[in-house]
């Protein structure tokens, strides 16, 4: 029996945990924190995440989706509040198409539960990865209670240890790494609007609520209880930035004026406020990924920005898709692992570019008309004819198609939305078959692409 | 009296550390290897360097050019040698302007020289730097020879310590430090082409031979004793790759078909090619490269690929360019340096992008009848109009243009010279008043900007 070492016991490395083991291998998951099914979940690190498409396949896979779906909270589409308290919204895809609103340590409790349901899975917590010896596949680590440290020898090691990843400091050392770390120059900072004092939620549930103000944002997600988790997305300097919310003063009046609905909801704005600390958002590049039997997984590889719901979700799927090549690669587990990497890195590129793209899409556009426009003929192509027409949101949140094929298609949209936006009657003449038929004429000829 | 601390007595280093103290601080150099005036220089790591206008300023500064110049051969162009042995001269520029070709270990030797000749530069060396600490402006350091560590502190920090710096390695742990190392697909490793068994040069000493066969090359460079030293560079993987030179006989027929002239030429080919290593090429780009006290200078913030012949220039010129700022902020050190890294940065990663563009002209392009007619049409303009048209090559070789600039004016002249060469019997007409007007107004118009 092969024995899997799987370092990091976050989403990716519990997902991953719980799938080897279904495929047969003994598992040692080893995670710095404690086990967070034993403590009250703690405030600060980006607590909802947006759950789509190729997540729930990951799920599936491991047969939880059900068990998942009780703690989730579809959100059908965006909510947009203007600078004035006004409300419209924007569908994400079909009619019951949604995204889901999940809260991380949940999630996580669930995956921790399902990894530990097979008797092949053991898992330590509180103790540290320190190293990893890629030639002799083994890991250096050390208990952050007795302080001992000790090694773990195996066939196959995960390394799941997310963006700061210590296996992959490691093999930044060894000979011809790419490696790159982008911090952008925006931060973010959450903010808990409560639910009502009869528990109702203040706002529409089932949507993912966005202020849109050009160069910064606020986002909220539904939880359960009632009550939204909010970020505030802005650059760290600058006219509008965290730089500049130095007082309380700063704040109150930032809040009242950029986002007045809001503002009248919050209790305690500035008290809340100041109870969350300031992130930092990075993108992580690198190549390769294995190195002899040690294999980077999740955000160890391949961290993005959070823009398009997309972290977790492509986490998911690289256990999917490794999953897969499993298959095609008859059980060959270094096969698999090169062909793996091979195969992913190009669209872990492709999602982070998208994920950037989708910032300045979700701040800036959604407030414009045009952008809104283009959204509606986009959707009413797509509801008339499928097969020919999936807009890029919907290829990356609702489909399997490979992330690289949806950043190439969605460039090509991009030009052909220019050209069927090129004429000044636009507004009167997009619910036309004139319209349609042009649209769907540039898209088959190939010109454009 | 400032007290000043260099990591690193590389190049850049040395001649920092000189500088500083004709600035009037004190200065400590710490050095990780043997003191190489002490030493018989070994073989590897890139031995020459051609020397060009930026590097002369910086020399300048510490008036030991004269001193240089003994040691410094000119190479006035590019000889060509195409696949049958047949050869080519290309001018680098005017009349007399030259690049020159200096061992890397004799002019460190100088620059040790340089900075020991002040009082107030004491130096260490075989003593490996083991962490910075940015807050106290402090760093740690081992002797390699007792093992004894020690830390010192010091007003200002320069880290000189290389593309590996180890400096760089402990901001990589700080907030929001951006920072990248790509590889690229290409390695090298160096021969020597020993003079005559009298002593002479067995080619042109006076230029920088080039063998250049599309997806990789030969270069020779000459040294002051009648030798060559040269460099294969090349993929590691592929049909023309170092992967495919793994016997003696592939090496003895890949060098007899691609480089014949050379291969007659060489007494021992498949002896001396094994006696080398096979070496990476890196690019590092970083930001900041200012933590609280502690500068990156060079290679540590900025290596290159060699391809332009500026890694040593440029990290000179970050020499020449901060000793210029502290002037312009009146001696305030700390100011000298945000001002210089804010400066510097476009410049740095302009340097980049260039000489990774010549690595595909030197390869590749100076084969080419076009770009050799393009080359002829530039000098021409350069030759009759220096005031108005300043090819790219001349203006990062032999001018003080910020790279960024030359860089830019750079991508301005190849829209013009698309422009002009696309008439079909330009190599006909490219010596007439037709075109040289042509070429001027199209760059004076600004239409091409």
């Amino acid at each position: 029996m092969k024995k899997a070492l799987v370092i990091g016991g976050g989403l990716v490395g519990s997902m991953q945990a719980a799938n080897l083991a279904r495929r047969g291998l003994r598992v040692k998951l080893i995670e710095r924190r404690l086990d967070l099914r034993k403590i009250e979940l703690q405030a600060g690190k980006s607590i909802n995440l947006a759950l789509s498409t190729r997540g729930w396949k990951a799920l599936d896979m491991l047969g939880i989706s059900d068990r998942v779906k009780k703690i989730a909270i579809p959100m059908y589409g965006r909510q947009i509040h203007d600078i004035h308290g006004n409300e419209s919204f924007q569908s994400y895809g079909k009619e019951g198409q949604a995204i889901y609103s999940v809260s991380r340590g949940e999630l996580n409790s669930v995956l921790l539960d399902a990894a530990e349901s097979y008797d092949s899975v053991e898992m330590n917590f509180q103790t540290k990865c320190v190293g990893v010896d890629f030639e002799n596949s083994l890991a250096h680590f050390q208990d952050s209670v007795t302080g001992e440290t000790f090694e773990e020898q195996a066939d196959l090691i995960f390394a799941t240890d997310g963006a700061f990843s210590a296996a992959r400091a490691d093999m930044q050392r060894t000979a011809r790494f790419n490696y790159q770390q982008e911090f952008i120059p925006h931060g973010y900072r959450e903010l808990l609007l409560p639910a009502s004092s009869k528990g109702d939620y203040l706002m529409e549930k089932n949507a993912l609520h966005i202020w849109p103000r050009g160069g910064f944002m606020l986002i909220a997600l539904p939880n359960p209880d009632g009550s939204f988790t909010c970020t505030l997305f802005m650059p760290y300097e600058g006219e509008n930035s965290f730089g500049n919310l130095d007082s309380d003063e700063a704040i109150d009046s930032f809040f009242k004026k950029q986002f007045p609905d809001f503002y009248e909801m919050m209790p305690d704005l500035v008290g809340d406020y100041k109870s969350h600390p300031l992130s930092d958002l990075v993108i992580i590049r690198c190549y390769p990924w294995l190195k002899n039997t040690t294999c980077l997984m999740g955000d160890s590889s391949h961290a993005i920005v959070p823009f398009y719901g997309q972290g977790m979700n492509s986490g998911f799927e690289d256990c999917s898709v490794m999953d897969d090549l499993l298959d095609e690669n008859s059980g060959n587990w270094l096969a698999t692992l090169d062909a793996f990497q091979k195969k992913r890195k190009p669209d872990a590129d492709a999602i982070a570019e998208l994920a950037m793209r989708n910032y300045i899409e979700m701040r800036d556009s959604v407030a414009d008309p045009n952008f809104i426009l283009r959204k509606k003929i986009e959707a009413s192509l797509h509801e008339n004819h499928g097969d020919k027409w999936i807009p890029l949101y919907s290829q990356v949140t609702f489909s399997h198609i490979r992330y690289s094929e949806a950043l190439r298609e969605g460039k090509r949209h991009d030009k052909i939305m220019a050209e069927v936006m090129n004429r000044p009657d636009i507004s009167e003449v997009w619910n036309t078959l004139e319209i349609e038929s042009k649209a769907l004429e540039l898209a088959n000829s190939g010109k454009l692409l």
